[in-house]
């Protein structure tokens, strides 16, 4: 790099075999532009992807429904700069979470699903969003499906927290599915979503020992700490530009 | 307990506020006899299940085909006495395994399943296991699915390594589904083997954190370890009567 | 208790056999009263230690430094009843965190240590704390020497989360100290605060794996989580009656 | 790599800012011989150093006292070729073992420690590993302290396994230091051994909760299993080329 004048700060690579495929992401310090691209592109293989992202804050809009746990650890992260992400607004089908964001200086929209078509409901909502034009919409703990043409508009760029250690417990209620299984271990998914509810490439997955003392009450009330911090570790691998999508899989450059 | 001059070591109970059902586990050291379930019986409600264990060394058959990494654990282990355990057995529908256990003195039955029917095979199995009689049979990566009638023969206490974080990746080759879903946490899950398969009660269960690195093999080298300490751990608990069955579910004091 | 017209909800024991202490904690619903405890001294040792104590919210003061993440964890988690735990008052040597601590509406005093001597800070805290009378004090990452003095006006009763999996890296600086020895996991522990700085009974520990690839400055940033997900463990079991204290040590009844 | 006929398998890199070093390691597949050496010279800054490692098997000696988990863990991985490692002998100062050593064909050498000096005993042991010129001595459980000439002798080639989380409970009994200490996390460190006991470079690091009920001998009962683990993960990274010293740190490129 040194005819550019720039400095390498981090360079990862990663052979996909199975594909035959290659990945590097390389961490550049200096005034580094398009000429670079260029460069690269005329001693690249033409087929070649080539990105300049330049660092900067990921401006997300959160959708919630009633739970707090996960909104107030992204409130109080993206507040105090722990993750590089500013929260433009938070959207929720009710308006119980209305204080908690307001006291952060956060928009509040509340879109009711009452007596709404859920296309209709989508619509409003997507109409909502539009003017923060954000990078990534965040489902923290949005408890409605989505239809597919709500999914495309944010495609591989909506990342929701599945409360159950994917693909364990696909679907509705999965603290009571792993109650009544008996399992000994419950966890949590931060994943992209794609048309197939709960079946996006996975960014990050945590776990928690449980016995058999914890009904499916305490199984969800101990693996809200588990969801919060799942949702939150995926959000700054992201921010900081360290995840790719490959057929449904993530390639994740964490240090 | 000062009349029948015995002490109290542990005591552990639980209720089952779902069924209204109460468990009690009662270490006591002294020279306890029936009359402490005839003393037991006489002030607790008729429906009362009392049942006095004496301590002992339990003797285990272990099934196995190819693998050596559990087996070779539980022969360590045993042999050591880390777990309370004597394996008086191994059969294994191969010969692959016979020098590793016979370097431990214990007996090794090779039975083909090649040119039998599953249940002449199983017939054979159960005919070589007799003479041992077992308290428990371990099947420590033994491949090949039970009929219902072996289950039945040694129902509550047949116990199985299952090479993935049950209910996740029920069925074959979990690993290869856990790589093809890109997941970021395997594990392994001991459980007693009932009537459904990969669906009894769950004794233990360990994860271990993967990446995109991690190919479908290198995931069950890895995994590898998880399954023999999995195992391990629920050998321990069964062997020092810590594990009360109930409704497919476990009951486990742990200490 | 069918006497009392009472029903035990939970049973814990435990026997220290190394100095010959049993320990018992019974979780009752119902119309419990005093005559609970006279009815059991008349049959127990008359040097048994009975405590009746009525389940209700804990109230606590919290003190703080400048950093956020602990206390804004626990704003949350108490604001939304989390913890069964009201923060009566947040009082700081620094005014930086008086805007997070008035938007959850609970009264934030800044008493500076500036131009003071130590006893003369300490008094004028004791003196702003007394008025709210907390069953304990959180130091939620308060970055002062206390005097034995103070130590002793809340024995028993003061909780600190320590930046280090003690009693590894005792002292200031624990990230700086891991760093320069290399290891390759850092941690956090709660633990009650005695005379001997960091060497009070221990209440929960938790863990992070880091690498080579960690400065000091990263693992403060990670270790973060680890601190409040630590304290928040360590408050929930004391503010459930949870957490023994015996001989330097705890015995705590998880479940 | 094209004009030398090879093929880049993995390539890893590291920047140590404080230090200013640059650690870089590649996996390449083909005919490479000192050819590559030579290019890679020709282009590089003078002071680099560049080794070139072609892939086999490690050789080691290990040296226990009478335990036998890590040995017989290491036993059972080596003969599965789990590690890519070949135990060349086992040196003892016990006979206890010999029979688990002897049973997987592995010479085993009796070297009494009684009625002899530190010095005397070292050079015997010293005299009895030459022969086997191996890559690196493990010390599985050798309870003796070492002279700075042994350590000398096998510098930044020896690897030690030590029964706690370093550097907590650094020196005798650290099992029963922690349960003193009533910590509620116990550990395992596998580490390079240097003249300073205990404080040579970490490889790697593992964990284990307890709790009141542990006594010291349940802690070391259970940490047995954290011990082995930790070290087989240790010889597993030095057998593949995996690890690099740097002023007292490791620096490991783990995939």
């Amino acid at each position: 790099m040194l005819k550019l004048n720039l400095n390498i700060e981090q360079n990862n690579e990663f052979v996909e075999k199975r594909y035959n495929r290659f990945f590097m992401r390389t961490d550049i310090s200096g005034a580094a532009d398009e000429n670079i691209v260029s460069n690269l592109k005329a001693i690249l293989p033409p087929q070649t992807h080539i990105q300049l992202i330049q660092k900067r804050k990921k401006r997300i809009v959160v959708l919630v429904t009633k739970e707090h746990h996960c909104l107030g650890d992204l409130l109080l992260r993206c507040h105090y700069n722990e993750i590089d992400i500013e929260i433009a607004a938070v959207i929720s089908n009710y308006d119980v979470l209305r204080p908690l964001v307001e006291s952060f200086n956060i928009p509040y929209q509340f879109i009711t699903h009452e007596n709404q078509t859920r296309e209709r409901h989508e619509a409003d909502i997507l109409e909502a969003i539009a003017p923060y034009s954000p990078d990534y919409l965040v489902l923290a703990k949005y408890m409605r499906i989505l239809t597919a043409g709500f999914v495309e508009a944010y495609a591989d760029r909506m990342i929701n927290i599945h409360h159950s250690f994917l693909p364990a417990f696909i679907g509705a209620n999965p603290y009571k599915q792993a109650y009544e299984r008996g399992v000994k271990i419950i966890g949590a998914t931060a994943h992209f979503v794609n048309h197939n509810l709960d079946e996006g490439p996975i960014i990050a997955q945590s776990v928690l020992a449980v016995n058999h003392t914890h009904s499916a009450e305490d199984m969800a009330r101990s693996g809200k700490d588990v969801e919060k911090q799942t949702l939150a570790k995926a959000l700054r691998l992201v921010a900081d530009d360290r995840v790719f999508i490959f057929r449904n899989k993530t390639i994740i450059f964490e240090s």
